[in-house]
């Protein structure tokens, strides 16, 4: 049976029916519609954490297709795919851009109640103009357009982030990365902001001895000198530090299933370095250890030059070995995990700041059971020194959707102050990610305005629309001093 | 206080009311409606997993009264009757049926928002036209009405069925069993299809060594060799398949807290198997391994036969040790457990398709909070080879419920493929149990109706309506090859 | 910018626009405003579990102004003040009661969707029939007028519990307390009851040996012996529980994170009473088992005189250690953590149960992860022998909001029967917070009224209003025996 007619696009059964995607899309209420339409669409995007490669800002990257720019390294679209059926050459395998564009048209209709439904059709909207649905009958028609457009000048990278007003761009790079594309772009004087990220998540990395190693020597390379004990480690991720701090980086980042847990025992980095070093298999906990203490170090050098320290904690990764041997890491299969978080995350902000040197603080939950841990979390550290210094981060990767972002919102609503959040960010390898901030403001002003007519608020849009404006840009812009 | 009148029966309070179980129950949009009865509502039902005694339907027995077909066995009454404190004389004590039936229906109004209050109305509905509201004044009517439909040839156990378009229906079976019902049944060539599956769970319950033995003497009869190392247990119970394949069996399930977890050691099947037999007590942690062992070998055998398997995950059994003395298992004292499920769910799972003998899976929790460690977690292993190669499964037991049911769904929805989803089961052990279905799908099509209403979804009756048989009937029958 | 105008307050933008915080509030049905305006509004309070201060009560203390009596101990508000950034000396510190009120007035607004700004409003309301919104800019006015009104007899703390049509206050009380303001304001024969509850924590917190034997000597000058060795502890606390059941004392309390885990190993706690009293510091397990085994000893006597027992778990106390040192315990550095609960329950359930000792229990859990958890435990241990028997307790501390409300409310309903539970508490330092009964009253109503609605409940007003009045009234009267 065909999946498509004219009927599905856009059309409306009768008067009361909301239009699908329409400019009032998921604004359920006037005061929703005055909230997102007068206080934010306009706003700048502020992207403080996102994958995006530098060197093609650098470069001012031109892609020849929709499959370069839009599937290429999209594991979200390609688990709908394997979920569906598709083999695994249409996916990241042989076959043609076309055809891969193909088979992925074809899934889309299959992925409705997905964010990848939504997603998929804001970006052909807002970036190309598309207003048709795609799907297996207008696979060829849309790859033909998006084409010739990806040609013009305005399609290159910096063309896409100018479409979507975006003032800053954040990525997250290695210690060892010497960032020459920020300084080239940085030199250029654009009026749009490419940062670097921190993101240390090799430095503790012990699971593979001989990789480890490897590491070490590139890491001793970047600040000319050997790396042969742990306080060398350190010194050595210190002055990286400081050379990302030169380049206008304010932030790290670190990725995580859960931080130590203290009842599994106390152990010595210096001697699991040692071990690591002469080639030795450690245990999970004596990793997990060791990435503790190396975390400590890093937070207080982190409040020394004032950074904003984030954790992305949760994930169960590279559950299915065959694929990791086939694919490599970061190709779709990876967990949510159902690790223990409350304990170990307490003992570790507590450690930072019992010595008064836990810097600004953003935490990630991956598992939306543990939204209540994370929001209350934020609260116990809290002291007075700076607005919402310890922040419950946004919905994040699975959870990044409008469920997942409604509970995030409202379980912080709920356990802390919604009003000093710093809001959205892509934390994506793709330049057409971008309409996820649209998302989630829409979603956020669609709250207030339901509880404004429901009487839970006061009707003050003024208030209202600062709050809302505040969440969106202001907050973060002052929590990171861009 | 009399708790019944007249005005408590569907009445409504003014026009925009919904009527209490009317036509377009749980339907709360107009695009729910036409779903529901244009697509949803005619299809046959697929029953693939049930607790329905095979012998009832061979036999095509006859119940003499209402207590008999749907108060026996049924625990979930059991519990709310002993919550509102009705003494164990009129629940599984020696008052008589009628009794029984007065204290379930002086029960039935201090159940509203239990699912139990929908269920048996609906199945009084559905089964005997009965609209009137089971309470204390209605008893004595209802179960003399309800006696005397019973005597009618329809409502033996086979007219039951046919009733509610009950196309297939698998019960659950142990592999000792002989399966003469089923094949008397299939001799018979009915249009119902009645299959059995394989549930092996007492093949690796060690923690009583000397029910454990005599269930090995069993079994070794059941394929006329003794049982006497581990080996023999793997052969014996590779024979048993073969033999439920030979019936028509197309499915395994198991029941388990949780996978072993490997942080807690590792052991030798072989060994643990000779000190069972040896009548030792074995640790938690070595059962836990035991079994886990064994599931792998089954696995690898049910991927050969090409059956799916299914895993009911995190109950927490007989709580209550007094009441199981006394009353044995399955009387209502079962709870839903905390366990931790990724990692060890994800080896599991890992060890299996690491040499791609991983057979179509089905995974369900009884822990909502785990609800998005089970969504995710099947994209993980879903590898193009099948269409929903693996299915995080229908709200089960205490989940079997609207809140319950939408919970699943969307967690389903955000995180994974909604379209191939296989759908709605009774796990029940009562004839009466079939109008959950109905129930299922009023409740899908209420979600996508909403959505469509919203403006999150294009009013696309024709896709949308194929994606609602798909669910409710095609995809499962595919799956299955029934 | 201001935030403040007139039109925040209390105006709709349109008809249909309820009213904030109107005579409907969080009534979103007609039938919802039937149950609540004519079934649950003009009930008694019957508080059956707080904090708040005895001496108070007895001596009708007159608060000096609005800082003392409601920000005064208030670690709620102390959290958002410090989240928004306001040094702690407007928090906890030496400024003026008016400075803290002004910088409590400013944090208001940014408390949006917080239940700190429904709280705050309905109690300026209802005490002080103030319905202007509390802001920097009404904050002086606002703290001049209740300032006045203060002085008022009927401002005193016996006023203020009249006001809010309080019938019965169960406060906390330690073992060693001798109950004098309880037994001084029950010689006045006031209307209102004042009852003591039992609160043990400090007789199994061993964490701190030198603190532990300061506590034995006072336990032992309460009841005149010595408290050497373990059986002397039972004893003691046997002897005060007596003493307490003469004053009128109904029930016991306990705080905990959660019980002990098995899985651990098993101890002896006389020994581990000998090592504690001789300085010995024990481990966090051990520890657990001290309060286990004690709770099981605690608990049987709470059967043998008939009391409830309750238990608060899941509560992670005291993570912020510099702030501890500064402030002490109970100042707002305490979170919602994520241990296991499920296994370790209802092995204590299981325990008392087994030889039939075990007493009404209500279980609150902090953790909305765990609601399923503790809703389906109850289940297990209701026997028939009383009316909800075993308590799911009412959502708390952090979950004390709608949303938390309505999760407990729904969990309560889907896995056991709402129609015996026994509704709400404050659980609160403050006489100002019994505006909290009146806001779990309205989500009830407001739960059941859409039901109705939506035909998913007869609308039968006369039934539902009787459930209405038990939960909020009748069942808890009847648990307690008050």
């Amino acid at each position: 049976m065909a999946l498509t007619d004219k009927n599905r696009q856009y059309n409306r059964l009768h008067e009361s029916q909301r239009i699908f995607l329409g400019e009032d899309f998921l604004l359920y209420s006037d005061f929703a519609k005055t909230l997102y339409h007068n206080f934010a669409r306009d706003l700048p995007i502020i992207d403080y954490h996102n994958h995006l490669p530098p060197v093609e800002i650098a470069a001012n990257h031109q892609y020849n297709n929709c499959t370069e720019v839009w599937l290429r390294g999209d594991h979200y679209k390609w688990r709908a795919m394997r979920t569906l059926g598709i083999d695994e050459k249409y996916i990241t395998g042989n076959a043609t851009d076309e055809e891969k564009f193909a088979k992925w048209a074809q899934t889309v209709p299959y992925t409705l109640r997905n964010p990848l439904y939504h997603w998929t059709h804001l970006e052909l909207q807002r970036y190309f103009d598309i207003s048709e649905l795609l799907d297996a009958t207008s696979a060829q028609r849309i790859y033909s357009s998006t084409q010739e457009l990806l040609q013009e000048e305005d399609f290159r990278t910096r063309g896409l982030l100018k479409k979507m007003n975006v003032a800053v761009v954040a990525t997250t790079d290695d210690p060892i990365d010497d960032l020459r594309h920020h300084s080239k772009f940085q030199s250029e004087k654009e009026a749009l902001q490419l940062l670097p990220s921190f993101r240390p998540d090799k430095a503790y990395a012990l699971e593979d001895p001989k990789k480890y190693s490897n590491y070490l020597s590139l890491l001793g390379e970047s600040v000319d000198h050997e790396i042969r004990i742990y306080a060398d480690l350190i010194h050595a991720l210190h002055q990286r530090i400081q050379f990302f701090e030169q380049r206008g980086c304010k932030s790290a980042d670190h990725g995580l299933e859960q931080f130590h847990d203290f009842s599994l025992g106390d152990f010595d980095a210096s001697q699991l370095f040692e071990q690591v070093v002469a080639g030795k298999l450690l245990s999970p906990k004596e990793i997990a250890y060791f990435r503790f203490e190396t975390l400590v170090h890093l937070g207080r050098k982190y409040h020394e030059v004032g950074w904003v320290q984030q954790f992305h904690l949760g994930a169960l990764r590279n559950t299915n070995k065959r694929m990791l041997t086939q694919l490599g890491p970061d190709t779709g299969f990876d967990s949510i995990g159902d690790a223990q978080q409350a304990k170990p995350l307490a003992n570790f902000l507590n450690l930072l700041d019992s010595t008064n040197q836990l810097t600004k603080t953003i935490i990630y939950n991956l598992n939306p059971s543990d939204n209540e841990v994370f929001a209350s979390m934020i609260g116990n550290f809290n002291d007075g020194s700076v607005k919402g210094k310890l922040q419950f981060g946004s919905a994040w990767w699975f959870l990044d959707q409008k469920d997942g972002m409604e509970k995030q919102l409202n379980s912080l609503s709920n356990l802390g102050l919604l009003s000093c959040f710093i809001g959205m960010l892509t934390d994506s390898r793709s330049f057409l990610s971008f309409p996820r901030h649209e998302y989630f403001r829409r979603i956020l002003c669609n709250l207030l305005g339901n509880d404004v007519e429901n009487g839970e608020l006061p009707a003050d849009e003024k208030w209202l629309g600062k709050i809302v404006s505040d969440i969106c840009y202001h907050n973060v812009k002052e929590y990171f001093g861009y």
